[in-house]
């Protein structure tokens, strides 16, 4: 094993959206593990929204990631020694040990461990991790769809609304997908058997919405805000609920949005319409999590929920991947391999 | 008895604050009542908030009142004659009978019969109605204030407000309740037993609000909206919970507040603090009524909550009395009374 570990740091706080220059790519010493620590090899690195908060200074979900240190991120590491009792050498498990080759972490702190014989591991970064949960938690606790109801999400062919449009669909909604561009638009209609799919870039997006919906809006699980928000609004039946669990329109907004302020307008229909808007992240309901990795596991293996990976080959790629996919540019669940 | 009735009927939708002229007082023939029937005489008549709104011809809580039709609204009235087998004249009952000092109504739609030899048989349209059950509800059901937690309410001075922050006490929470002027502010603090109350006319409102909230909000019961709710949004705390069960300070708008637009803002604070913002109107949680009845009627009957009532006399009263008090010029629940 070499001496080294390859790693992306934050090398400077982004202004809007991130440019490669404000990430760098460095080796550092090997680490070594201490009593009930782990040395971890990292395999697959999972890229997602949130990290963007986490590269500003304010306040976000977490703490930021602080200049010069290691972007933060969810693993899928083979453990190449172990001083922690639960843990051995060849584990394969979930870890969080950010954008590097290598780390060391405390055993206590792996999630959890994972079969290659059973479900494809890296899916515990996707449709049975974090992404997974969020629409599985946001869902159960917020949005609970009715049988009959009209769901819509956006970012429908990404990890967390494709996922929240299939399990809506077992629970008997009716599902309205919104993704960027005719690709997309046909997987989530085709492959992931939505009731619907919209392109958001329409012209008449708001009015292609607004026929798609022609009893209204029970849940909105609101995932990018923008202009998709503002579709949906005017849309919402008496008692919707809006789980919101993430923003990523907004995430590179660098000044206040054009008048008039419509949080007025906002308020008003939350009042009038008896309307739930909640923000959430996953580790909120965390209770749910061991339901999930078994229900969740079982309806992959029965082929009831589908997913697709957008693959990106070595670490080096992970800045412009996370890049893109700021953009919309990553198809499916955007996942960095960093080693076989 | 007279063969003739006096009401107040909608003259014209207001455009802004309502004037004296979008009301008309008007006489019309004493109704009779049908099989199932009864015939009331109107005590009193509750004006509250809410009826701004059945004054537009917009979406709003309920279907608008239509010109030339009588203002709805609740009453505590006398049954004069009974052909519905659970009245008997004479009886003492709460109704929804509208500005006007008759009507026959269902026996059906009339909510309960009170004692006058109980509690004063107006609290049922205030402490121990309407107003007093939004609080509770609204508390019970999404604000849920912990001990030691810190509960923000504006119009504290107010049938809801008043009502919420002394529930809130009863729990175990810091209340700070916020009126305008000095009198209001000091029967908050002294007569209601507030921890804090302040004055929303203060140019220093603002600094004044964070200084008595050192540990930030964990509820902020939203009634009015407007600057309170600008200045509540920078404290709330991470999983804060705002019912919304009212916006009187912006009932009267017109158009468009002025930019920037703050929507994206307000979603991504709903979504880092992990908010539950939820609005509501009382009979959401109808199930909860017969136990708020006979909980607020006991808390009334040990003193634990106490009450003050504005009580304008004579129903042709009530249209600047309303008036007023969609300017804040009431001082407790505002009554009109209609005939002893």
């Amino acid at each position: 094993m070499s001496d080294r570990l390859t790693r992306i740091v934050l090398a400077a706080r982004p202004q809007g959206a991130p440019k490669a220059s404000d990430f760098r790519i460095e080796q550092a010493p090997m680490p070594v593990p201490r009593s009930g620590q782990v040395l971890l090899r990292n395999r697959w690195l999972s890229l997602d929204p949130y990290m963007r908060g986490r590269m500003n200074a304010g306040r976000s979900y977490a703490a930021p990631v602080e200049l010069d240190e290691v972007m933060d991120g969810g693993t899928v590491s083979e453990v190449v020694q172990s001083l922690h009792p639960a843990w051995s050498a060849g584990d394969i498990v979930l870890a969080h040990a950010g954008w590097q080759s290598h780390a060391v972490v405390d055993g206590e702190a792996l999630r959890r461990k994972l079969d290659p014989d059973d479900l494809p591991v890296q899916t515990a970064l996707g449709v049975h991790g974090m992404p997974g949960f969020t629409a599985y938690a946001g869902l159960h606790e917020i949005g609970k769809p009715r049988h009959g109801e009209t769901l819509v999400v956006a970012a429908a062919s990404g990890p967390v609304g494709a996922t929240v449009g299939q399990i809506a669909k077992l629970q008997g909604a009716r599902v309205v997908g919104i993704a960027g561009g005719p690709d997309k638009v046909a997987h989530v209609r085709d492959a992931l058997g939505f009731d619907v799919a919209l392109d958001h870039r329409a012209d008449d997006f708001a009015e292609q919405l607004a026929a798609a919906c022609p009893d209204g809006i029970d849940v909105y699980f609101e995932n990018v805000g923008g202009k998709v928000f503002d579709a949906v609004l005017p849309l919402l039946n008496d008692f919707a609920r809006v789980p919101v669990c993430g923003l990523v329109a907004h995430y590179n907004d660098t000044g206040p949005a054009e008048g008039p302020d419509r949080v007025p307008q906002l308020m008003a229909q939350i009042l009038s319409r008896h309307l739930t808007v909640r923000g959430f992240i996953q580790h909120d309901f965390i209770a749910l999590y061991p339901e999930f990795v078994r229900e969740m596991g079982q309806w992959l293996r029965e082929g009831r929920i589908r997913y697709r990976e957008d693959i990106v080959e070595g670490l080096e790629q992970a800045p412009e991947a996370f890049i893109g996919m700021l953009e919309g540019r990553n198809f499916g669940k955007l996942l960095v391999r960093i080693a076989d």
